[in-house]
């Protein structure tokens, strides 16, 4: 039997688009010789639909996409992801499930039983955990269909106290196919590999397995589809951020029919660079815009998202607004004119000097002579923020935040200011990833100017201001993040580790004082396994580590 | 034996101020002759806790405190709420739960089967489900213990597939207690003593509920925690938003030693108003701050929120910050004169006229005379933003937001300007609810002045400005939008009420099409059973009815 993986980029809630590009693939696959083509987990709708589920409309548009799609399955068969119904009248509304469809008929119906609810995943508030799993015969073979997480529970500190594959592997399957929307992070391919080979090891039955790819607002898909034998080796990986169609043969129980691949390790950063790059695409594209604009300071963060927009959107959809101020360095407005000139976008050059001379102006009353301070710092920062709204206001142009994780973590930010934005490019990626980042950008040519590289990182929102003034270096401030954010460990855990005691609680304190800030801010490309937004989610008013 | 509740007002993470408050309620039902004292749902660390939980000091903070508590269970006994450790392997890691204490140690744990998920819940993230049930036995009494939602699957579409009561009456329990942190909505309150009118009949027990009064960030508590007979019939209910201690004799199945109450109905606006000021007075102290700053316009929207600030807060503690512009019309700035002298709170008038003239200016290279359009609009609405910010950084100053749930629901307001603030006030507040508001504050005085009540909306941004010119009147808007975001109604079951198509189609696209504002908002004061925030999780980049 020819099996055929189809590795795609779905958007959420776009019928029309998501049904074409699955009928089109089950011509292109039936075109290959395929006797059956498996797409992936909620395929018909996109994942994460979030609450569009609870509209009653959205599952009849599911249905009746399913419906569709089944009229094209003539001469091949189909598995694709959708929701559907639970017909009992106890249990949640809504099943995650796939249908199996041969002879333009449905089949019939898998159901997932694990159902993920932690860090950006909510299954359970719109699904029942599925209890009675059945295996697909087709032609001969008899399939073990799982979805997802259904395959994740095999660690030593399981997370469900059920397993549907031991249910399924006592009807004796000949092939296991896992269909995935598992979300990228620069962790995740590495554990992904593993518990898939383990799966395989353990039912000693070979495993076809397929995940979406694209971008979902803030959450990227990066596929890596594979297919494993029986004794757990990888012996296929589709590549990464890309649609991939791919047709394997099954005999018997061996997976023939494909080159042979040597799995080539890519390093983090370029994963990461990758998946930003996908994740503003996907953001445009997906909305329905073309254009961004953003502030550049001449610093590395701007200079960083500035690169990625242009590989994104292509230079000339990309707007750079140089925004001095009187404490702005010479060479700032130097270096973010390089980078321009290095990438070939446009550029505004706009002072804020006059914005911040009204509202000194306009303040003098109510401050009567009280210093200059933060909030001075922060009027400058707001003045930029109006500045490149008015500009995406009037253009239509859509504004990319540019601020890291580091300085999101320790709220080194100014709300309303630096930290606007419709999407969050590099609030996942701490500072000295950031420096890896440019790095791996110049890795053939000087294109991140190298003084925006060398020069100490600084706001510039008063005279010979420095990040580390008030912070401490990065590789410090970003160990103690990690430890505390990623790992969650206790500031004791991390004092254990050599680190100081009172910078320590110090950095959070800051991280647990800002998440007010943290809540207002735009949605946040996720390459981490613990990203800020719907993964991390903090009380605000909390007094616990604050 | 004579059975204390204790409905009391905690906060998520301060086990100090939670500790204390459940030791000395503990010694004041003791004094008042209780057998045992009751209190709510995770009590111990304030609900809800989201990630915290996730954090392993938390969990052992949890415990200390609960071993402190224990200790003070002396000649009485204890029921608490808690997270507890899932010992098994399998499984999440906790437990929602409750300890018995009787004569300082801790007899027995009851577990919660049926975890919330929808909505603001997120249970599941954090809990695994009990399975098993034990009754209470305490002085010759027979108790069944549950946790709130444990007692809610009694509909005839129940969202669970077990239920708890149904294994502990085998028991043969001679009461029921419930203990529970179930937030308010305007409409909660009869939905809950129906629910909890049924379970007594039901299972044909007494039953004595005890809920959490307070907010914690945008959830509020209203207490209302309840006794019932076997019969059904609600023997006393306590107060709402308010702390309280009362104890009952439970002789037999009977509960005596209450002063019967008829249960007076309080209308849904001065529910949602002394939530509102709860909700205000909660978040400043527990965050530990006093004073409040607001944009004061004139309009009903700024003229409710000041009013509710200076009742919870204290006049003397409210800064009206009036910021006039070009566009602004004569009354506005008396209306809102008016207005701080009624409720004496503090003022300052600062002219955005400047800051708007130097944005002018500024961007007028870049904009090469195009015409007056959002963007200045925009430009104005920011630079308010600033002023406001700058009064909150310069002097502590917490800034409320003014938007209410209708022009957040159509995306009428501009993001970092007249959308700032560190909390929505009345972001859960249709527009035609915010008039009732006004006329409920003016019940017994012209307190919010009569012009600012009867003149026509306006955001004052370009002249002659009015709501109406772009939205349909507020009766029908809010109709609508109840209709497609409380209701979850298809446009075609709106339109079958009698609405124009092409209007119901316009007010919903509008609605998905402002999810990346609602996104960037501050949390926002739940008063509905579906309020922006938490409990509506939508994409932003999703194609479905957008």
């Amino acid at each position: 039997m020819k099996i055929a993986l189809a590795q795609l980029n779905y958007h959420v809630g776009n019928f029309e688009s998501n049904t074409k590009k699955i009928i089109d693939h089950i011509k292109l696959a039936k075109a290959d010789g395929a006797d059956l083509v498996v797409f992936a987990e909620l395929a018909v709708c996109g994942y994460p639909p979030r609450d569009f589920l609870e509209f009653e409309e959205f599952i009849t548009l599911c249905e009746e996409a399913g419906e569709e799609i089944a009229s094209h399955c003539e001469g091949i068969a189909c598995i694709v992801g959708l929701p559907v119904r639970n017909e009992q009248a106890a249990g949640k509304d809504l099943f995650n499930a796939a249908y199996f469809i041969a002879d333009k008929q449905i089949r019939s119906i898998a159901r997932k039983a694990l159902l993920p609810n932690y860090d950006v995943f909510d299954e359970y508030r719109y699904f029942e955990p599925a209890s009675q799993f059945e295996c697909i015969d087709y032609k001969g073979t008899r399939i073990a269909l799982t979805i997802c997480e259904d395959l994740w529970n095999i660690n030593n500190n399981p997370l469900y106290v059920s397993n549907p594959m031991d249910e399924l592997i006592k009807q004796r399957p000949d092939v296991m196919i896992n269909i995935a929307a598992s979300p990228f992070s620069y962790q995740h391919d590495d554990e992904r590999r593993i518990v898939l080979a383990d799966n395989a090891k353990k039912y000693n039955l070979p495993l076809l397995y397929v995940n979406q790819v694209g971008a979902q607002t803030e959450l990227i898909f990066d596929g890596g589809s594979m297919v494993f034998d029986k004794e757990g080796n990888m012996l296929d990986e589709m590549p990464y951020f890309k649609e991939y169609l791919r047709t394997y043969t099954l005999a018997g129980q061996r997976i023939e029919g494909y080159s042979p691949v040597e799995h080539v390790l890519v390093p983090d950063i370029a994963q990461i660079h990758d998946a930003l790059v996908m994740g503003i695409q996907d953001y445009f594209v997906k909305s329905g815009f073309s254009k961004a604009v953003l502030g550049l300071s001449g610093g590395i963060d701007s200079a960083i998202v500035c690169a990625l927009a242009c590989r994104a959107l292509g230079p000339e959809n990309v707007m750079a607004v140089l925004m001095p101020s009187k404490y702005s360095s010479d060479h700032s407005i130097q270096d973010a004119l390089d980078l321009v000139e290095n990438f070939g976008c446009k550029h505004e050059i706009i002072s804020i000097a006059e914005a911040a001379d009204a509202f000194d102006s306009m303040m003098a009353g109510a401050f009567k002579g009280l210093p200059f301070n933060l909030t001075e710092e922060n009027i400058q920062a707001r003045s930029r923020g109006i500045v490149v709204m008015a500009m995406s206001n009037k253009f239509g142009y859509i504004l990319l935040n540019t601020s890291n994780k580091s300085e999101c973590a320790v709220g080194y930010g100014t709300l309303y200011g630096d930290m606007c934005g419709a999407i969050g490019v590099i609030g996942d990626v701490y500072k000295t990833q950031i420096y890896e980042l440019a790095h791996y950008i110049n890795k053939d040519k000087e294109l991140i100017p190298e003084n925006t590289i060398v020069k100490p990182p600084s706001a510039e929102l008063r005279p010979g201001q420095k990040d580390s003034d008030s912070l401490p270096d990065y590789d410090t401030l970003d160990t103690i993040l990690y430890q505390f954010i990623e790992l969650k460990k206790t500031s004791k855990d991390i004092i254990a580790m050599g680190y100081e005691e009172g910078l320590v609680r110090r950095i959070i304190k800051m991280v647990n004082g800002a998440e007010f800030k943290r809540y207002q801010t735009p949605p946040i490309l996720r390459v981490s396994p613990k990203a800020f937004g719907s993964g991390r989610r903090m009380p605000i008013v909390g007094k616990y580590l604050a």
